[in-house]
């Protein structure tokens, strides 16, 4: 082995992986762009936990320099089909499409990015990825751009390193603009195995997703227009 | 009982409530405002959880609406006296006084601000007091009043209560411009019980405060500044 191998001299990124089909690409991006990336899931009372198993998968295919999941308790503050007892909605018709989802979990992303923030700080580096892209910002307010420039300013502002060394931090949002195809396909360019990934919130108590709810509609239909095949199963 | 006192008609806040001197004067003086106080603290692997005590002291006698306690782990990145093994300072000279202390905690009050809001939008309310002031502003970046601001603007662009009905989140932060001694002039005037209250970084196996660290020294020449006997006994 030589000395070079021993030592990481990638600049590091810390990259929130949810083990869905946007943080995968997300992931592949940042490696393809050359961050040693440290890897960040969290566990919050989410009904669809398989989520974690895909994330811990993924991050040990990608070579993630570190992986860490948080346990997090949003759920002690409810309102969310996703960490309540609301029935989670099937695909959403038409007329309700630009309405926000009640799926949304209350201030999920200002939390994520806080001990992604965190996290960098320990880490001195300053590159924080997050997987937010165009489909979401219509339903979900803390994935649009304005959101995402606004936690970037504040996090600038924040730390001890920012004050000391005036580091600019940098919140990466590669799929931003992207559709859910447009997702796939670069995905799918860089190697990514999306038979690692999960979307599925209603999944079957082996994981298999359920084909009918908001989030395998949209990967299905992503898939689909992408005009490649989606690797997972599904009940349905 | 008349009707009207089964209903709690005054506005809703959620106040940051670590169970110290700041946060005890904050809290009396949102109650002093009229608001309707839901109290949040955090247990998030801190040496001196003798304070997560006081929080709860402080929150029964005030009458709180609600008090959580979220269990968070900070110290998964760890970095801080407060969390880590780093011998916890004593008294720091003048010389490092304006450095930023190494019991400086990586985006805190960011992580705390940010829970904060998922229950304010939980509990549909615009309003989060926070304790911080000037003497914690020389060293702590996420104590400044321009970081504040700053998450006060993402704030209101990232909940659903924002979008949909275009309300104005307030960070109330009513100690910012105070002295120690005023704040313990202006609790005191409120019928804030110090005694309830805990600062110390290092106490003894009984929440005795060690009398010499930092935090003891700030509140020990508060009181004497202010005029007022400090309630609390010290080991020395």
């Amino acid at each position: 082995m030589l000395f070079s191998d021993l030592m990481d001299t990638n600049t590091k990124a810390v990259i929130l992986l949810s083990g869905g089909l946007d943080s995968a690409t997300c992931l592949a991006i940042a490696i393809d762009q050359g961050f040693s990336v440290h890897a960040l899931s969290f566990h919050y009372g989410q009904r669809h936990s398989f989520e974690l198993q895909s994330a811990r998968q993924l991050a040990h295919k990608a070579s993630a320099a570190e992986h860490k999941i948080i346990e997090i308790d949003l759920a002690t503050f409810g309102k969310s089909a996703l960490t309540d007892d609301i029935p989670v909605p099937q695909h959403t018709s038409d007329s309700e499409a630009n309405a926000i989802p009640v799926t949304y979990v209350p201030a999920r992303n200002t939390i994520f990015l806080s001990y992604a923030l965190a996290w960098a700080e320990v880490l001195q580096c300053y590159d924080i990825f997050i997987g937010v892209n165009a489909l979401d910002y219509s339903g979900y307010p803390d994935c649009r751009p304005e959101y995402i420039e606004s936690f970037e300013r504040m996090a600038n502002i924040a730390t001890k390193s920012s004050v000391e060394n005036n580091n600019t931090l940098k919140i990466h949002t590669p799929l931003i603009d992207l559709t859910k195809a447009e997702i796939i396909q670069k995905g799918t360019e860089l190697g990514v195995d999306y038979s690692n990934t999960h979307s599925c919130y209603n999944p079957d108590e082996s994981g298999t997703s359920c084909g009918e709810c908001d989030a395998c509609a949209l990967r299905i239909k992503g898939f689909s227009e992408a005009g490649i095949a989606d690797p997972l199963p599904y009940q349905s």
